[in-house]
């Protein structure tokens, strides 16, 4: 079946006993390729009938459909004809693991980070509607990214506007692990509810929006409405906002589902169409362990065993352990994440000190400010976060924590390049934007010693502190470049003259390959590890000026307001006798793909700096 | 009365008689301090009652009462012995108009920004917990603050923590202007409710939640619970959320705002009290017009006039008059605000083009996906918004409007310093987060007649693009210069050589100081306004470097990641033979005071720019 499904709306050739047959096809197609190629698994086996349904009922690329977060739109790549593309999937050059509107004319919004469909599609609502086009919006949320006050902000928005417009809640019961949360509980109950009820409910409430003047009937269901409401119908937290609620509905029942989209067309104004699936459907060890198969690399199908045996510590690894001898000695040291227990290493802390563990939601805005609370009250908070997850608190960080100079500990996870992600997943910004910030420390280790001995030293600091560190594993060569930790100091690796390279956290590791080159070609090269990007350690940059030439800046952010541009003001203002050249990445968003290939396309590899350093130091040396 | 409150707790000295008779003179006190100073007036005197009550109930310091954005905080600074401070307040080392852990030790937790109380008191909840420490943490938070999903996000995590906790819903059924959104309907519908009622419902659960074992009546109405619950009780949104919901309470009377507080203090769990307030209550003209009186400047207490009258435009009141002329010709244009329909200038706007105006709360997040959605949907969005409040959408301006290249225009008003709400709305860090984002266009006009040109540009470039002046009178000399606007090109206003002087938007007035004082003291002096902050306009650059020997570039942000680090870089990139000096912004916050005093204390005046080049001018010179 799947050879048929050519472009989009080809499913609607497909009769019911065909789609069933697709749906198995679908699974088994997405189970092989991913065990391949890695990817997102669990939310994409549970919404195969949902996508189906949605392709049925809808007409691509006039309807929109705009998927939250974004990872479990393979279905939706299937049936719009990019079937070959799952062959090189989130590989640099191939297809995006998420929606992209320069994919295909079907992904109506690029997502990836979490709780923005509701409000990107009240946008196509409202564009629709002032231009006098006619189409259907939908977006697609899970319950874990209901969690976000964005989507609360957004559905707050849609009830005021009254606009036709269905949002369809996926609801799994999980983030990308256990959802929590009050709304979360919520949810919960409402999972009892009955089906039939719920939509009668909903086509009631159709009804009576339908201004059908003087039929009795409508009469009589608008008297007894608030009455009914009250009684017997789950969703009242929606309808309470002014959302008609339609469910809850059976997830992977494609009849059903036809069905209750069909219903949801038919109501005015916004509603929220409440669906139940299974995170992992259709595939024993996914459904067993959801959160094991949320995001995987290749793996075997028999056994759903990770087929690349992970041998050495991740600083993700480091973290974990490290926080949990921590606390194990300081009773005030709590820690904080936003629905990313696992992700972030802090699974292990939960189990230890449940008391002192909070899970948020995907709520980094509040997860901020909560933080900043605790230590108002007295406790130690590490919070930790992916760094491009933490963007979403930058005001909390500036107003909340900084301007307090509250101690907040930030483990600033996933920082600089990523890779299958790709460009919403990147954290390549926050050396920029925590930088500018007044009172903020921004740390960075080399290898997983240095990790540990930064931690120490961010939970005993009094102040608000980050400590910057990439995904993958951690660098375990050179333990003894282990001086301990001073604030502001800089940390001289191997001191020479005329050239000196400054690396910036893990960037260290390609520096190591710089300095090697620059040798064999028989320069003399300084290397040091920079450590603080905030203090500037700014008598290491005079004493270098001292016998250097050219000093050169290595680190995985943006050029725009990161560590090559402090270090080039001080130079300027102080006068110091150095050339600076700056190796950063570009002013430019960077695609999925493996982080060697995308550190040699943005020129920030071993190979193009030491080739730009020699080039500018030829220069440099002439122009003497 | 007044006189005998001295420090915290004396009020309690007071019997009912005193205390009526302290409403009054701390109203009466309120209204002629503030007709003098100008401040936040017709919140303050909604909570009189409300603030008197919370002093009455609770033990400051030991407990902690969080002020949700906090302009609302007068009468608890009155109540906590600060009443010397309002001869001096919002004034350059005078008290501030917001709360201030280092002005008092009853002042919890710093506020300002809208939404952030629920999160703070969350972090003090479980601080006190983890530490074993026994006080009562308090978060009044108002009803426009409720839009924000911030609060919800808090909301959604103390239902979790299920701890004691007390959030007082301040409804006053505003934001600055007329609340919006279906929360908002839904208030409005829980007022009309019967207090006793509601109180009655919340003593009921909290009984259900004493855990009373055995006790037939509690079984009893433990079984009829979920019965009572969705027959008669208001609240049910936060009930469903798992707060439990006390209310509505009338805001004015002081015993029954008593009597509320002792019944929140005895239940288990986060509890919301619902309080009815007026803003402006007790002066007729602020009840009249509370948008008027929410924050205002000197007026007439019989009147209700403000004093000083404006004689000339602000930038805000050019950029409310171009927008609605360029919406008049181009039927796509919307404009979007986050509650502060006045404050930006969009008033005339939303009379006039209702339906492409969307005020969507104070929801900053989902206003820049909505209007990335608009812009998907072939709208084109302009975002009025305050520099400082943008900050809450810095991940999706990246992630929502920017990786897309959608055309959304951004107005960004109260950039740079803006006065006397001091710390934290002081508009300094927006060159330095947006121009660090890819795709983004930054501009920054230096006169009113070149934010009309550039809003007109803004809106037919086809990209994101942000243009950003300050708060108040919009310059009006110089209309002569103003040359077509041209993507990435500065303007060159006076050309010499030596002494190059680059400065961006609004700071062209000091500029325009620095350059004459210079040429009075005999220095050849260029004069360039930079127009574009992103892209740089290196063609300038490099025309510069020709010959001078100093550039000097201007701008109100922060230096870090701003627009003289950005000049700096591509001089030493490129190897421009020039000195650059930058003037910005040191790395702290800016306090509040009058502009003029903010300016000389950070050093961005014109005497000590001109000081400072002429300093390094000469050094530069000698060493040649």
């Amino acid at each position: 079946m799947l050879e048929r499904i050519r472009k989009e709306n080809d499913i609607k050739e497909l009769d019911m006993e065909e789609l069933y047959e697709l749906s198995g096809e679908i699974r088994r197609f997405l189970i092989e390729k991913i065990s391949k190629t890695g990817g997102h698994l669990a939310s994409n086996l549970g919404v195969v009938e949902l996508t189906m349904a949605m392709h049925l009922m809808f007409d691509l690329p006039e309807d929109k459909i705009i998927w939250d977060v974004g990872h479990q739109s393979y279905t939706h790549k299937l049936l719009t004809g990019r079937k070959a593309g799952f062959d090189d999937l989130r590989k640099y050059g191939g297809m995006s693991g998420f929606p992209k509107r320069k994919e295909s004319e079907c992904d109506a919004f690029d997502t990836g980070h979490s709780s923005t469909s509701i409000s990107a599609g009240l946008g196509y609502v409202e564009a629709r509607d002032i231009r006098g086009e006619d189409y259907s919006v939908i977006s697609v949320i899970g319950d874990g990214s209901l969690t976000g006050g964005m989507a609360y902000e957004a559905l707050n928005n849609a009830s005021h506007l009254k606009k036709n417009f269905i949002i369809v809640l996926n609801d799994n019961h999980m983030s990308i692990s256990e959802n929590v949360g009050g709304m979360s509980k919520y949810l919960a109950k409402l999972r009892t509810a009955d089906f039939y009820t719920g939509l009668k409910r909903g086509v009631t409430n159709t009804l009576h929006k339908v201004p059908v003047v003087g039929d009795s009937v409508i009469e009589k269901i608008h008297r007894t409405k608030s009455s009914i409401k009250q009684l017997v119908v789950p969703g009242m937290f929606f309808e309470d906002m002014g959302i008609t609620y339609l469910g809850p509905v059976p997830g992977h029942n494609l009849p059903l589902l036809c069905k209750a989209f069909k219903e949801a067309g038919k109501i005015n104004g916004p509603v929220l169409l409440h669906v139940l699936t299974e995170k992992g459907k259709g595939y024993g060890p996914a459904e067993e362990y959801p959160e094991k198969f949320h995001g995987i690399g290749p793996f075997d199908i028999e056994t759903g065993d990770v087929l690349s045996k992970k041998e050495k510590d991740t600083y993700t690894d480091v973290f974990g352990k490290v926080i949990c001898d921590i606390a194990a000695h300081n009773p005030d040291v709590a820690a904080i994440t936003a629905a990313m227990a696992d992700g972030t290493g802090l699974d292990r802390f939960r189990r230890m000190f449940r008391k002192r563990f909070f899970d948020v939601g995907i709520a980094e805005a509040h997860g901020v400010t909560f933080a900043a609370g605790l230590a108002a009250g007295g406790v130690k908070p590490v919070f930790a976060v992916y760094s491009s997850f933490l963007q979403r608190a930058y005001d909390q960080i500036i107003h909340d924590v900084a301007l307090q100079n509250l101690p907040v500990v930030f483990a600033v996870d996933r920082a600089g390049l990523v890779g299958n992600d790709g460009e919403t997943h990147q954290g390549i910004f926050d050396l920029s934007y925590l930088s500018s910030i007044p009172n903020m420390v921004v740390m960075s280790p080399k290898h997983k010693w240095e990790l540990a001995d930064m931690l120490r030293f961010a939970v005993a600091y009094d102040g608000p502190v980050a400590v910057r560190y990439p995904r993958g594993t951690a660098y375990d060569r050179y333990e003894e470049f282990r001086a301990p930790v001073v604030y502001g100091r800089s940390e001289m690796i191997y001191e020479e003259e005329d050239i000196a390279v400054l690396s910036v956290g893990h960037m260290f590791e390609e520096a190591v390959g710089v300095w090697k080159s620059l040798k064999e070609k028989g320069y003399r090269c300084t290397l040091v590890n920079a450590r603080f990007v905030k203090p500037l350690d700014v008598e290491m940059v005079e004493r270098l000026g001292r016998n250097h030439r050219l000093l050169v800046t290595i680190e995985e952010n943006v050029q725009s307001g990161g560590f090559g541009e402090h270090v080039l003001e001080f130079v300027s203002r102080r006068k110091v006798p150095l050339h600076v050249l700056t190796a950063a990445l570009p002013d430019d968003y960077v695609e999925h793909g493996n982080i060697d290939v995308l550190r040699k396309e943005t020129g920030i590899d071993r190979q193009s700096i030491a080739e730009r350093i020699i080039e500018t130091y030829t220069k440099v040396v002439e122009s003497i």
